[in-house]
């Protein structure tokens, strides 16, 4: 079920993108620019970055009029006031709100600082917000680049989250389409014979995390290939790699 | 300072391993069987279980004697009393005692559910601790790794853990020994001139995720080896990956 070897590669050559691109094709001109080859059960991780910026989900910060709150809280904690602004309108509820860092749970679900609204990377002035649905930018760079190349693909928009309890960030999946997220366990057996019970491993943030590795973030690599992962072809759907709220002791 | 392409490889043909075992020796028999080539700067990833077994972490339920709080919580939860003793044991503080699921930091100081102790692939009637301290566990396969080959390489000692807000289980690093477990791009300058911060990635988490994608729980590969992540050369120290209890807002 599981590989011997996987390749993780960077693909280099996407240009800035901007709003209205149609990232699929950019993917694809990269590949073909860099004469790499494409196989059946590829998995693309694309930074969620690049497809906020194809999808237009850039804001001006000169367009926002902060809050009472936003001003609040950027005045105590000597943050910029729109900037705040614009991370209260992608919330839906905050789950921490102490020493200076927003931890919420956003619009589309997912839980993380900020509600993943990000100053780098973005033109001076300007802010990135998610994704509005990952799992459909996903299947969408998907069907271009099965298109093209003829074979099924994986598609992975991911994104680098911090956690509880453990310093530093890694990269997660945010949206996924072609692959199934996870690789399930339960039912088989151990070395021992005995079953295994509750053992779901999230692949498809592994997965997120290994392309990571050859991404960079000084660099303009927003996109990796990952090769040698056997993995269940399904639909995908991260949104379903969210605890819901009711089974989560943390929020 | 990133690579353009990573390698991981499933290194077979480990035996079933037991207390006392050198697992570096091990490791080098086992690259050594399967004809394959170590490199300067490649990182091997090993199974934490492996680890304990060799170190004699492992358990035999018959000679515990549950606590009383043992058999309450195993009772209402249909839990085996004994294996609830030993997590306790390994425990210095419960962080989540509810709906059946024991979330603790260990004493090791990792948070983790039931402390880290495992029945999957443990003899029968056994149990498996996570090491005492899995830097040194590292360090010392390093040790005998390095002797072998002469070059400088990564150990890192991995298990899988769950994590709040998202389903699923990933690889992290619990020990490690050569590399910098964190890359730190605070100072760096993104593609637009501004000076990132607060971007200090957990690059050996990721690295251990890689890991996992070609371990797998069903077989007996519990070390893979991952070449071409251009890691910084240092001692390492897996346990400052834990976020320091007063500076975490979900403990």
């Amino acid at each position: 079920m599981q590989p011997t070897e996987l390749q993780i590669s960077a693909i280099p050559g996407l240009p800035e993108v901007v709003a209205g691109d149609n990232l699929g094709r950019l993917i694809v001109e990269a590949i073909h620019s860099a004469a790499m080859q494409v196989k059946e059960k590829d998995v693309f991780v694309v930074a969620q970055k690049v497809v906020s910026k194809a999808e237009g989900r850039v804001v001006p910060l000169s367009t926002i009029q902060p809050s009472s709150l936003a001003h609040a809280w950027s005045d105590i904690h000597d943050k910029e006031a729109a900037v705040v602004e614009v991370v209260l309108g992608q919330t839906r509820r905050l789950v921490r709100m102490e020493r200076g860092i927003l931890i919420v749970e956003t619009q589309q679900g997912y839980v993380c600082a900020n509600a993943g609204v990000d100053t780098s990377n973005a033109p001076p002035g300007t802010v990135t917000l998610l994704p509005e649905d990952p799992d459909s930018s996903a299947a969408r760079i998907r069907d271009a680049l099965q298109e093209q190349f003829g074979v099924p693909l994986g598609v992975i928009i991911s994104d680098t989250f911090g956690r509880p309890w453990r310093e530093g960030l890694v990269n997660v999946a945010l949206g996924v389409a072609g692959l199934d997220p996870f690789l399930d366990y339960r039912g088989y057996h151990d070395g021992f014979g005995r079953r295994l019970h509750a053992t779901v491993i999230a692949v498809a943030d592994e997965i997120a995390s290994a392309a990571e590795l050859v991404m960079g973030k000084t660099r303009r690599v927003p996109v990796a290939l990952v090769r040698g992962f056997d993995y269940r072809e399904a639909e995908g759907w991260g949104r379903n790699m969210i605890r819901p709220s009711e089974q989560d002791l943390f929020r």
